[in-house]
């Protein structure tokens, strides 16, 4: 497990936060995961193996927030 | 049933207009409900014996939003 941090743009409140929570907990090989509202960041373990960044990128954007590069 | 609009403090995102909108159907005499997250309000109509406005304002709360006298 590798620990991350993506920067994601458009969690306004408690809600987004939560959405954010549950997207990335539901992944395979995803743990550990926190969202800083202030910050606008999402901090995690991953098995790149199980669950590449590009898989979570993706998971962030489906709620409807953004993952600048 | 009776049309009404009231105020509603701190909606920030589509999370926030589904939370309301949810909370507020599943109250047995309201219908009709509509959030507009750009006015901070919700519209809707209720059977004020069924569902008295004291009771819609505190199922708002609950959600953790205010509602001004």
């Amino acid at each position: 497990m590798e620990k991350k941090t993506l920067k994601v743009e458009g969690m306004s409140c408690g809600h987004c936060v939560k959405a954010v929570t549950e997207a990335l907990s539901a992944i395979n090989g995803v743990a550990d995961v926190n969202v800083s509202l202030e910050d606008g960041e999402v901090f995690f373990s991953h098995d790149s193996a199980l669950a590449p960044l590009e898989t979570i990128r993706a998971a962030i954007i489906e709620e409807g927030f953004k993952v600048p590069a």
